[in-house]
């Protein structure tokens, strides 16, 4: 029986904590306005026992887009940025690149060249720095690379520049009985290493785009290799279907950036019962950037198109979020 | 404080039976013997907290195959008898089938013809049957033919064939922190919709062989439509490969009962730590069916054999089994 007082012990103690929490706001870095409002009305209704709205624990998904989303996608995706030093890292293996796009372009720094070749040539350096070795070797050059990498404008980890107001959110969302995935256009393989970490969301609920991978023996050891071809490509269209495959439910609520996140959010909205869509408008050239109306990463057209006419909720960097990062 | 009270009286019923049911069997179906024993230490290990062998709650990820490992397999494939049925029922709307293999064969209920059409014929009975609707109709046939397509030999309904020790085993390593997951080479979609009821096994849980499907505004709605190709074929060296896609994480017990599940025991068993490999042999011809060495479903031959030199457990139905159904 002792060991039972023990746990009631504990267990009064995390009530009494839990009950101050329920009085502390849980969006400390959001300012009052509609997008807080709608946010907190959302999760207050599909928790609401016996409410009209109310939404068993199971079926309570939320998705998020990952770049853009949660952490910063200017002045170009981080995992670009980590395909290009692993082209520096690897180009004394590879003396032909010096005379080969688009390595020559990468290996000295342009990236206009690199964006000139177009999706192929993206594609190329993504094979080049992402196939060939296995899964843990692939996971182990991850975690090295954010380790010490530092985005050039805020010089600090790109771990750190993940967005406040966002990891509040998935934690309020959590909190409130709410399962969080991250559906990214991103690779698989390049955030699950550190996303549990970051943002409390383990492996399991990673949602991204993916190479092949080919079980092998080595030496008797099983391992899966990594293969330079595509296996599945989750932006747009793909969002919805990658949803699917992993998750088999329909979420209740999508949070994106961009038109890359328009499918997931429509797909998530159509549902029957309470359903929850927003978008992060970003409006802030001082303290992050103000870009997404005309960019070609994260461009924001039609989905906010869309989303004005559906009623989703937008939110505007600079007037909505207090602090951007941690 | 009078809700809390409420709570305190609630856990602490809870915590009461929660105290008989650490004294009763959890697996009561199982006879005595290495098997059971097996089991038991392998969980009691990897819980012991602060023993050599202690795996912290994330990474008890536990995998089970489902024909033949926790359902029946024979005479065919329960995806298979689907796949008939279906053909019969949407036969009026393809007359050019009468004279057309397989599904000429599949309507004359001639096992035999269908089988000699190989792969090749399989597949054209799947992609007729599982395609061309969307993800939520495909579902509701599901539901609808389970619910009264019956078994030819036992004349149940088929999800009332699973096996109850290994019903018990889920809810066991369930109530000691593991994750269960379903990682068959069945369609992921043809599981999906009764996996949660019959073994408590959620939908984002199961891991499957899958077609491809494609989002569509059809009438401003959003749908998922099933197309007739294949996207993912999760058996033998994919299955690995499916666990990594959706997992992301090694499991450290694995449950199969064929060759087709080999390589998804290498791969969990050679992880580092505690690591769990189990066989179920199928050699009760009275209570089920005994077939797997030679059978061209479910064989049994190489996973045998690797089993007893990995000193993985091999489960013998006849012996080991007290109740093969609920």
């Amino acid at each position: 029986m002792r060991r039972y007082l023990l746990m009631f012990i504990t267990l009064s103690a995390a009530l009494v904590l839990a009950s101050f929490a329920a009085v502390a706001d849980p969006l400390p870095s959001w300012n009052e306005g509609q997008a807080k409002r709608a946010i907190v009305d959302f999760v207050k209704r599909v928790t609401a026992d016996g409410g009209a709205d109310f939404v068993p624990v199971a079926e309570r998904i939320a998705v998020f887009d990952n770049d853009g989303t949660l952490w910063v996608e200017k002045p170009m995706y981080v995992q670009l940025a980590f395909a290009l030093d692993r082209v520096k890292a690897l180009a004394p293996s590879h003396p032909e690149w010096k005379d080969k796009q688009p390595f020559k372009a990468a290996l000295e720094g342009d990236l206009k060249a690199v964006a000139a070749g177009g999706e192929h040539a993206l594609l190329e350096l993504i094979m080049a720095t992402h196939a060939g070795m296995t899964t843990d070797a692939f996971a182990r050059v991850v975690t090295d690379w954010l380790a010490t990498a530092k985005h050039p404008r805020f010089n600090r980890p790109y771990t750190d520049l993940v967005y406040q107001p966002m990891l509040e959110l998935l934690k309020y969302l959590r909190v409130n009985g709410f399962k969080t995935y991250i559906v990214s256009g991103g690779g698989i393989e390049f955030m699950r290493p550190w996303t549990e970490k970051v943002y409390g969301i383990p492996p399991e609920q990673v949602v991204g785009s993916s190479i092949k991978t080919r079980f092998e023996l080595r030496e008797g050891k099983p391992v899966l290799m990594r293969l330079p071809e595509i296996h599945f490509i989750d932006d747009k269209a793909g969002k919805p279907v990658g949803i699917h495959m992993h998750i088999g439910r329909r979420p209740i609520a999508a949070f994106g950036n961009s038109d890359g996140d328009l499918q997931m959010i429509q797909w998530t909205t159509a549902g029957s019962g309470a359903r929850f869509g927003l978008i992060v408008h970003h409006t802030d050239a001082e303290r992050e950037y103000a870009y997404d109306r005309k960019s070609s990463v994260g461009r924001l057209d039609k989905a906010l198109e869309e989303g004005r006419r559906q009623g989703w909720t937008i939110v505007d960097m600079k007037q909505d979020w207090k602090r951007i990062f941690p």
